[in-house]
């Protein structure tokens, strides 16, 4: 038995988002929270809402970054596995990053956002490169654990490569909520279901942490809506919270009853790689 | 607008599975469905729940396969799609395949089930070779339709290829119900999400239908767990059934408001065909 507690964490973008994300670890740390997960870009409000300039000057290196030093030390005292999504320079080029800080403090490496959306409200392709890391996992303290970033979650093909790589649990930090353009459309219970599906397809726990609260930026405004969830191996909300409300939810996994659940149920014996060529195509290739 | 009506069907195996088929066929037809959903080798039992040399004597070819001959029939005086699962034999290979019928009677062409299960209760590596065709997609009277059998409903790479190949809707007969040497494992809701994070990810439809009733073979017994289902392009299910009684249920989509909503969401432009190289692998290949 190798029991793993994660948690899922969300709040509100305010005047000290790095207080606010601490306060959150230790509640969920004290609670018995072996890897806690914080949402999308939390050291400030989610920028991208409208293409300008002047928020280019939010990105640090990785060397310099506040939020990553800062935590290396929380992780350390709290013994708590925490990846660190931030805005991430290096030389001309800009990157929606994730650090993964392992439960003694070491950064074990970083994944750099593949998928980057780009829509009213959501102008990531105006700030970030697309990631060149590739999807990864990591071996922690508390498991082999993958983590990719908001968009990413959309996308079967990165929780799958996850999972090829051998991920026991994947974490997405979010910050998705209403559209600006098109107030009727909430993708709450679309957003949900993709990574449920990656759960499922994948016998693996997915966990996501979205932030909440309302952000304005110009004549644009998003109300973020949370609903941060846990979702069990066969694609089962686990544990969820609400729309609004700050804080954090935890599940336990045993990750070794998950590997042998995932021999036994024959998913992973049973693929057809050689069918699959056209997945690494846009329009499907050749004409079938 | 060209709104389109599926129905999913179940009815548990008897002394005449034709005339069962053909009867929820004329059903759903004449409620409005353009395209109906019949389940996995609806001709017979579930001959899979134990490896016995007589069952292969159950296979034919496709030109002699006689659900395939009937319901051709019934297509063109319906004018309906029905895809039509079958056992195949060819030379000295045996496969799970699908013939697929558009609304004038004509045959499309044919899938082989590309992922095949083996377990209790479930021993089709024995029957059946390993499909060679590849996911296929088909223009009908009624939309471009992808299909694939029972198995390969959990395998995300299945439904991401049909849907590069453009597929507007997603069809998957099934057989699927208890497991003769678990009897704790229930796994109709791990079923059903993950054909929902299908729709949910690539924005399109998912039908899925199952067999009902409880089928003998020696000292195994199978319950199959209906639940069939129709999940709308979010992944939610728009109609479904219950575990026990027979019938259709049936949901309809504007084929062309779904593709205005895939274009705008962005996942498949998105895509990073670069990093998904891993797909081709069964172990992740490198490491990472």
């Amino acid at each position: 038995m190798r029991n793993v507690t994660v948690a899922a964490t969300q709040f509100a973008s305010g005047a000290n988002n790095i207080d606010a994300a601490e306060a959150l670890v230790r509640s969920a740390a004290s609670s018995g929270a072996n890897i806690v997960l914080l949402q999308e870009l939390f050291e400030t409000n989610y920028f991208c809402q409208k293409p300008l300039e002047k928020y280019f000057s939010l990105a640090t290196t990785l060397e310099e970054n506040p939020a990553v030093r800062h935590f290396q030390a929380l992780a350390r005292e709290l013994h708590v596995v925490l990846p660190v999504s931030f805005f991430e320079r290096r030389n001309n080029a800009y990157y929606n990053t994730l650090a993964m800080l392992d439960a003694d403090g070491a950064l074990l490496g970083t994944y750099r956002k593949s998928h980057i959306p780009d829509g009213a409200g959501y102008s990531e392709k105006f700030y970030f490169n697309s990631g060149d890391t590739g999807f990864r996992v990591w071996d922690t303290a508390f498991g082999r654990v993958g983590a990719a970033v908001c968009w990413d979650q959309w996308f079967p093909e990165a929780a799958r490569i996850m999972c090829l790589h051998g991920a026991e649990i994947l974490l997405y930090p979010t910050a998705i909520g209403s559209e600006p353009l098109n107030p009727l459309l909430d993708s709450r219970k679309h957003w949900r279901t993709c990574m449920c599906g990656h759960a499922a397809a994948n016998l693996t726990p997915v966990v996501a942490s979205n932030r909440i609260g309302t952000e304005r930026e110009e004549d644009f405004e998003i109300t973020f809506y949370g609903t941060s969830f846990i979702a069990d191996a066969s694609g089962q909300v686990a544990a969820d919270m609400d729309d609004s409300t700050p804080g954090f939810v935890a599940a336990t996994f045993d990750l070794d009853a998950l590997q042998i659940r995932r021999r036994a149920w024959g998913l992973f014996r049973d693929r057809r790689p050689e069918l699959y060529g056209a997945i690494l195509t846009l329009d499907g290739g050749a004409n079938v």
